[in-house]
């Protein structure tokens, strides 16, 4: 029997295996009318399914700069409450780029809220940021 | 009769009234024992309120590089699904740099979830990252 952290960890995963390649329909079928979100780029939290299709789905089909994507997944840790389960890792992007040897292409903090609904885990809330970026913002 | 948005909200404003000048308690008191952590200077997520608690002590008491620190809490919003309150906003945070004008010191995206046990919410996991740094991370 599958735990509810396996769970939780596989469905962020086949969510991830599709965005590393400009997919962004994993994230989105697996997110809750509700669901807000923060990511490096937006001003503001995006608020709703909704206006989180118009802010990704652009993103599907784009040509990918660099080849042979691939993610770490470091130390996913699942907090289940009741029908609440909050996912947290940390997640390091690596790619080649311009056929080079492979490198790092980014290094994220996430924070994935999941809610239990007719027996789905649905997405209810997602926090991505970087890991130590080299600068403050700009004011 | 405070609505639970009202009293979350509240809560993470007496932390955040501290915090603003330098005093970490409010949010190492409202901390879970199995907190879990992440901000823009980790490398990696902090595990725990011991952990937590080791990171955010020293803070105590230094000397606040500059005067009439204040932030703006924009579009709090609460999403509560039974015992789990998750509460996201963006921050600014203002204060006058010696002397001059005030300016705009950071802005953020901050996500709090909060677990109510034995009726009292205690933060399960916190995340705060900026808006828009100026760079990718150092790779």
């Amino acid at each position: 029997m599958e735990s509810t952290s396996e769970k939780i960890i596989a469905l962020e995963r086949s969510a991830l295996d599709r965005w590393i390649v400009m997919n962004p329909d994993g994230y989105l079928e697996l997110a809750a009318p509700e669901v807000t979100y923060f990511d490096p780029y937006q001003e503001r939290r995006v608020d709703g399914l909704e206006a989180l299709t118009t802010l990704l789905a652009p993103i599907k089909g784009m040509q990918l700069p660099f080849t042979e994507p691939r993610y770490e997944m470091i130390a996913p840790k699942v907090q289940q409450y009741g029908d609440v389960a909050l996912l947290t890792f940390n997640l390091i992007n690596y790619a080649r780029m311009r056929g080079q040897e492979e490198s790092v292409l980014s290094r994220w903090n996430s924070s994935e809220i999941y809610r239990r609904v007719d027996g789905r885990w649905k997405l209810v809330h997602s926090h991505w940021s970087y890991v130590k970026p080299a600068v403050q913002p700009a004011q």
